[in-house]
């Protein structure tokens, strides 16, 4: 079974691979009456979209996104929502080489394992290009939940870490990186340029905020926020771990260092401490939604990698062609936009149940 | 929306409090012909149940499966397997101050916030308790996974970790710590005894390994099997985290380093290192499935913690009674049944879609 | 794939076969805070208990339910609410035959088709004693839509239908075959007895009408409520056919006979007519729903049938042991469960997408 | 919740209303490796398209649809494959009325008091145009039951039925009414073109035959196959009532009437008769599933009908335009669609559970 489809009250559906006419999606379940147009979807992709800096892939896609339906007079009817992009840098390449070889890393060898073939042009299915469709959902996804703010960024760049210290939010949209820390993103211009002179590539660590998420949203035991958000980002190309909170952090801690303590506030409780990233018992606790993503180092490499090709021959591979250094950059907006999905369908399964 | 069902096409589903009469879970789509009895499902219960060793809680609870349907002449029929456990040691305990005040680290605030009261004897709901049906649930879907072996354990506790050089999956039933490394295991006896005579607790990291998984399962896009892996985990009690492969170490490699080169083998591809963790694309690439599961420490400690009560007053609360130091480690069995229940669903989904 | 889980939001799972120890039911999504108690599901599952007449199963089962999991303090959580009836009267009986030999009309056959073999004990989970945790789990669904009034009963036995003229919701509970028609309550006597005597058995109508359920509950295209009803209906053992409305009799009308002219009135729109039955383009338009439902002739019969056993020989079969001469009848409760469930289940969709 | 998907492992998404730019689908969980391309879908669309006849619209919608993604070399990659007709021909009209006033036998009321307001251009997502995707996903299900022979066919129309006696499925694409009695073809011409002419409307009942269907397909309880059928019939436009095999007539039967005797085969059982349609407990017997669906006339007529306006206002309303005089006609190759579509799905459930 292919499961081409996420969420649970409002969802979400992709189709579409890189080489092909074009990529879609189309949303379910969105209220009604929401002002809806294409300018409310199009600055999400437009920082997600490739060609922006000279530390992404050189390829130029303007992803202009189309909505098809469920928008009458500026407004959600409440039916399914058409979205789609038409490809168009697709360049005539010689994929007769990925054709032939399993490039590590890819899909290709488990894709060849599962369906008995593959579309090999630009990693058809398994390209990161089907992401757009999910930033242009969570454009959607957005509108439904206008009390939340998200921020996501680069918090951690070929194992540099930004300072906490000095950090800024307003520095994110200062530097191709998503970075909130202005002298780390300077310091990355040459991690990423050596990188990418090398033939190599690097990962990073995407973090994400949510800020204004009402106590009790999410709910025990299979639909936990923490584990629907978990779900949500390591859906995401190249992201290979998930932590809520302190994470992993949260293992070396004590108890009672752990604990969130709570305190009287103005407007129901104030937490002293937030390792929990607002979530407790997979149900949100008011403070702010806090969680970090790792992505690993783009798999397309100039450098050459011992393979096997489909006949089971001993063989390299060398993945030329316009390739991101470090994939996590671009993940940044995608990490966002899974915020955005995974909150707005908790909004509505919270209403659903409790009215 | 209260979700307490798991799966697509192999599902299970729970209901039951630590404080009420019994716990429950039913198992759907389970392949009729299977060999099953209590005796197939009690040695895992054993595995996690309470009061084995003085590292874990005293309670005793004998938690003996019995299966009420599905099974005919000791063989699954194909439809809905009921299970139930009974409660039987739930001490008669004056909850009037957890009734009152929110537990830091507990759900009690978040339940209150989302469903205006809650059960707050012995956690209710949010109890680790339901981890029992699941180890149960498990129990069947390995039954589905004869092909598989599923090894988990405590690699690191309390901060300390295992040596991975010297560690032996023969050891890891030789202590109470499911520790694969008898020097770490020494250690921590003393780590844990420390903790409790402080009234503090200890967080884990658990990790998974299941071989013999075969390339082709899982699927792209929104049901990656490291994804369904990720939201199974990241729904047990206390997990903030989770890795597949490298995790957030992938992050800090090369793409050079971190490619799994392939060379061929006598039976498929062999590959010279598993960074990804057994998965590429969301699929299995026929390596191990490797996965690491970061537990909190115990929220429920003797130290005092500043809380506040239901009417919005400062107070502070320490929480007696008979609770784990560290719940990572009675955490290891069920681990070990999620990675088991994923795994049988999606066999299930390959051989729906790809015969 | 086996589905035992029928909702999408308001959702139960069911699980047992008449000759276990017990049956059961979750019921997921049930929201907080509404009064339950046993005494609340009892009486409906006392209207569908066997041996309640001469024209019924002289079977004795007392079909107590149990609530295991889900309330606390008289008032659901908001978590699964688990139910459960222990199974008191499975005669030991004979079934040799029935395990040798494929009774027509019943799932014998197609259960070997599928699973290999099945449990040939009283139907095991084909028998419709599922069916009495559907009424139960209906109970619970009851209290999420007070404001509804859900009436069925049998307008038509064996082919003797009822005057519509003269009928009367008060009858319905003054007769054993619950018909609000008191001069054909007396005929049916005379028809369930002779049908009995001459080991036979009869087919039944069964109409159910639901009161006050508002506009706009109901989806289009793939949850239409309609279409929701009919799988729910369609589900019951032993039935045929479903109508919502005229059903086949509005294939017979004229576009200007079938349409449901509207005025103005108190409180919203007045209709001139219901030949919808309640239901427009999916989705409730206000009017009462009326759906009409077929359950065919028991097929467990005295009278001998030819077939053949299970190593392919001609033979012949007759049913001994106490069956209802008239499945319909007791099938009444279990068509205003379904209606219940249904519509709960849509009450909280509707609020979930449209507040 | 709006819920634009129907299936549970062969599954596919609609998006699109009649007046926007284009209409699709999303065809998900479709198995790798079979070959497929617009020739294999359009000979469907054809069968549907409006303007082939007088008897139905004339309106000119050429129905060309689209592959955008998931087939690679001319056969299905496994991955979601998105499909798209683009609307032609949208004469520019004046909609000021249906936009003020509500249709009676329209979802206009209901879906203003389920949204707050509606897209009155041609009905917007209420519209018959949604089910040219269905039939364009249906050819695709198609190929994934080759053993499978469907065959549906108008067998009343206006209330005249046809004569089984002499019926000839050979007649089916010899009339504009896929009728397969030749003289009662020629006796709707007059029917429909009467009620054309007389700004009136007819129903009709469509039967649907599916032949090759294997004994084992279905499940019990919850996804019978006969409810998976009665929820894709009942959810197609103007559609109110549905009946498996001998249906509303098995509740006149007596039970030796209606058991389907089964006697040794040459290849498995031959049955006597097939009173039950091919399915008993949910699970198809390898008997011809025969089903029933019964159409409504079409709402939309020149014969002014009393209603309210959007005020609350007494009016009447005749619906101008060009509309089909008997939406069954066309409706009989979207019951064919349904019926692939839902056995496609059963197939690849059954292998999911079973191997």
């Amino acid at each position: 079974m292919s499961v081409n489809t996420f969420g649970r009250t409002f969802r979400f559906s992709t189709w579409g691979e890189s080489h092909g006419p074009a990529i879609g999606a189309m949303v379910d379940g969105c209220p009604p009456g929401l002002a809806l147009s294409e300018a409310d979807l199009q600055p999400f992709l437009d920082a997600r979209k490739p060609g922006t800096s000279k530390y992404t892939t050189q390829r130029k896609e303007p992803d202009q996104v189309k909505i098809l339906s469920g928008v009458f007079e500026g407004k959600t009817t409440g039916t399914s929502i058409g979205l789609m992009i038409e490809n168009v840098d697709q360049r005539s390449k010689d994929y007769s080489e990925v054709a032939k070889s399993y490039r590590p890393g890819h899909a290709d060898y488990a894709y060849d394992a599962k369906y008995g073939f593959r579309d090999y042009r630009g990693g058809g299915r398994s390209s990161a290009r089907e992401t757009a469709m999910r930033v242009a959902a969570a454009g959607v996804a957005r509108l439904v939940i206008p009390e939340v703010k998200i921020t996501a960024y680069v918090s951690e760049l070929g194992g540099d870490e930004i300072d906490r210290e000095t950090m800024n939010f307003d520095e994110i949209s200062k530097n191709p990186f998503f970075c909130p820390d202005a002298w780390a993103a300077k310091r990355w211009e040459k991690l990423v340029d050596d990188a990418r002179k090398a033939g190599s590539s690097l990962g990073a660590v995407v973090e994400c905020v949510a800020e204004g998420v009402p106590a009790g949203w999410g709910a025990p035991v299979y639909a936990k926020l923490d584990a629907d958000l978990a779900a949500g980002m390591m859906g995401i190309n190249a992201v290979k771990a998930f932590e809520i909170g302190d994470g992993f952090g949260a293992a070396r801690l004590s108890g009672e260092q752990n604990a969130d303590a709570m305190r009287p506030g103005e407007d129901g409780p104030e937490f002293k401490a937030n390792h929990a990233g607002g979530i407790a018992g997979g149900i949100s606790t008011g403070q702010p939604v806090v969680c970090r993503v790792a992505f690993k180092p783009t798999s397309s490499i100039l450098t050459p990698v011992e393979t096997i090709d489909s006949d089971g021959n001993a063989t390299e591979i060398r993945t030329k062609g316009r390739h991101d250094p470090c994939v996590g950059i671009r993940g940044t907006p995608v990490v966002e936009a899974m915020m955005a999905l995974v909150l707005a369908d908790h909004k509505l399964l919270h209403r659903a149940q409790c009215g």
